[in-house]
This record gives C-alpha cells, structure tokens and sequence, in this order.
C-alpha cells in the first residue's frame, strides 16, 4: 500500500509533466506562429500564460506541503527539489515562447522579409531539447539527460551563425533592420529556451546521480557547463 | 543556546548575502566596463563567474544537508526554499554580467559611437533593485521586497525607450548598427537583471508572508508581476 507521501510524489510527478507539456506546447505554438505569421496562434501563447503561471505554484506548494509533511528520505528530498528548480526552468521557458510571441506580433505588422536565418530548425532543435530533458525526468536516466547538455552547443552555435548573418543583414539592407532584429532575437529566445533545457537536465542528474554536476568543467568539451551562455 | 540546526541556517543566509555581494559586484563592474570602454574590467567579470558558479552550488548543497538534517518547521522550510530560489537567481544575474561584459568587448573592437541610450543610468537603477532585493531578505521585510516590485515597471519603461530609439538608430545611421545592436542588448539584459530583482523579492514575501504573491494579478498596475516579460 502507497503511502500519503508517496501518492504525494506521484500527484508531483504528473503535475510537472503536465506543466512540462504547457510549456512545450507554447514555444510549439508561438514557432509555428512565426512560420505562419499567425497573430491568432500569439494571442493563444499569450493567454496560455496564466495557465502555466497557475501550475507553477501548485507544484511549488504541494512540494512545500510533502516538504513539510514529514522527514523525507534522502532520495525523496533530491527529487522534491529537482522538481521546484525544473519547474522554475519550465516557467521560464513558457515567458521564453511569450517573448518569441510578442516578437512575431510585431513582425507581422511590416512587410516579409526574405531573412538568412532557419527558425523553425533551431525551434525543432530546442523542442527536442525540452522533450529530452523531460523523458529524461519521466524515466530518471541520467544518460538522456547528459544527451541534451551536449545538444545545447549545437543550438548555441545555430544562434551566433544566426547572429552574425542577421547583423550583416542590418548593415546591408536598412529596409528589413527590424525585422532582421525580430528573427535575432526570436533566435535568442530559442537559444534560451535550450538553456532551461539544459538546466533541467543538470536537476536530473543531480536527482538521479546524487551529485551535482553543475558548473563542473571536465575535459570533455561536450560536457563543459554551456548554460551560463544565456544571450 | 543555538542548535547545529540553526546554525546551519545563519550559515546559509551568510553565504547567501556574500553570493549576492558578488552578483552585484559582477553586474557594477560590466557596466563600469561598458562606461570605460575598459577590457580589463570585462575579463575580471568573466573570470568572476565561476566564483559564482561554485557559490551557488555551496549554498544548495547546504541546504540540502539542512533538509535532510531534520524536520524544518514550517518558517525555516520557508526559509530554506526561498534561499534555493534566491540562489538561482543570483547565478542569473552573474550570467547577466558576463553577457554585458561580451558585448563591451565588442563594442570596445568598434568605433566609438554616440548613442540614444543612457545605460549608466539604466544601469544604476537594476543595481539599486538588486540591492534593495537583498536588504528586504537581510531584514525580512516584505514593504522593501514590495517596493522592488515597483521599480520594475520603471526599468521595463526604460528599455523599451532604448528599443525605440536604437532601432531607429539602427534604420538611419547604418555605420553604428553593430554598436546600437550591442547597446541594446545590454540593455535587455541589464533588464534581465531587474527581473531577477524581481523573482527575488517575491521570494522574499513568500518566506515573510508565508504567501505566494508571485503571478497574483492585483488591481494595481503597481503589483501587477511584470517578472515574466523577459525579453
């Protein structure tokens, strides 16, 4: 028979998947609203927010609640806790797709622009990203989660390619600057997004292993600490 | 006579203060580099961040060994979980500065440019945020958190000012394009920093409360959270 603690854990457990899924949904939604210069699709991100503002703090407050319930083990105590920093990382992530939004609201308002930069790779490359590290959660393996720090460099270096293309786009033709400036910074918002991915990640390592691997420099490139890079 | 229990939680808001002092230091010193257009001040800040970095991971290994030590009451768990939070945001902010710091260090490698944009003013107010945000913690007063939520709204006002008229800098004067880019980013992520401020002193009147104001919509504009804005 399950304890009330442990049928706490579970609730846990759906709850963050569940605003995991949110949070996916919207960088989805507001991608694809960029491929389709769709402001219905924005308006959907937009309104989408509250909902994962209100799953934010009922998984912080059932986490306090089994926190406070009673001694938790030490294995039980590491998962409480990845779950309060995966879900700050998936609130944020949700803020990411309502920034890229706002954004696509305000590129849809002035002419296309033929632009050299491949969004809707980088979103499916940052998507896959998210729904790594939540598997990677769902089945506590440390191995899909340390696949998806080294994804991070691949996004990172998409978006100074992005970058630097965009700039020079700005340089040579004035006409499309803004929204030259609306895809690069769209292009940082995704890459952000990638770094909440990663710091998800980090937190299930940190539950799985019982160590922390943040900020640990090791000689191998692909696991060197990229998160901080958050342009 | 104090328990090892408590002890361990002026430990933790010890550490916590000095990764704060740091945080701030990181941040005054990138804009100081910005002001100065000084290199060497930019490399400090780089070279500072895995200070911070190994800061943060103290403290929630610390409170880590708090949690499981023994059954917090409810004020300390409060205490103990606002600490993690605040932590995370802290490491944020060190991000923050060292993005600004890259971004001085391209502008240094450009003409200089008379630009639209006041940052040191900008600057100074973020600063005072991230202050005041500390303070509120250090004399638990939740009117000090409250009143940091307030000035968000001021820097918000103040970037978007700078989004403006760079953009139309941008548009008119294609020679400074790269420096008004640079310029606007670093506002954008001095913006950030603000909103790490922001989480936390909502941080702070979660734990003096005892109630999670965060994502509460209020009939003040004033308290409205703004946090998640986070261009």
């Amino acid at each position: 028979m399950r304890t009330r603690f442990q049928q706490g854990l579970d609730d846990l457990r759906t709850r963050l998947l569940r605003m995991g899924g949110l949070a996916e949904q919207a960088v989805d939604r507001a991608c694809q609203a960029y491929i389709d210069r769709d402001l219905a699709r924005c308006h959907m991100v937009l309104e989408g927010e509250s909902l994962i503002n209100a799953a934010e703090r009922e998984i912080d407050e059932l986490a306090f609640d089994l926190l406070a319930m009673q001694q938790p083990m030490a294995v039980d105590l590491r998962f409480i806790l990845a779950v309060t920093k995966i879900n700050s990382d998936l609130e944020r992530v949700g803020d990411q797709a309502v920034n890229i939004a706002e954004r696509v609201m305000d590129m849809v308002e002035l002419p296309t622009a033929n632009l050299p930069v491949d969004i809707p790779r980088m979103a499916a490359a940052v998507s896959a990203m998210v729904r790594r590290s939540l598997e990677s959660f769902i089945e506590g393996k440390a191995e899909l989660a340390q696949a998806v720090l080294e994804m991070d460099n691949v996004v990172d270096r998409m978006r100074d390619e992005a970058f630097i293309s965009l700039v020079k786009t700005m340089n040579e033709r004035p006409d499309v600057t803004r929204q030259a400036l609306d895809a690069l910074l769209i292009a940082r918002n995704l890459e952000r997004v990638a770094d909440h991915a990663t710091n998800i990640s980090e937190d299930v390592i940190f539950w799985v292993r019982g160590a922390d691997v943040r900020h640990n420099v090791t000689s191998e490139p692909s696991l060197r600490h990229s998160a901080t890079d958050t342009h």
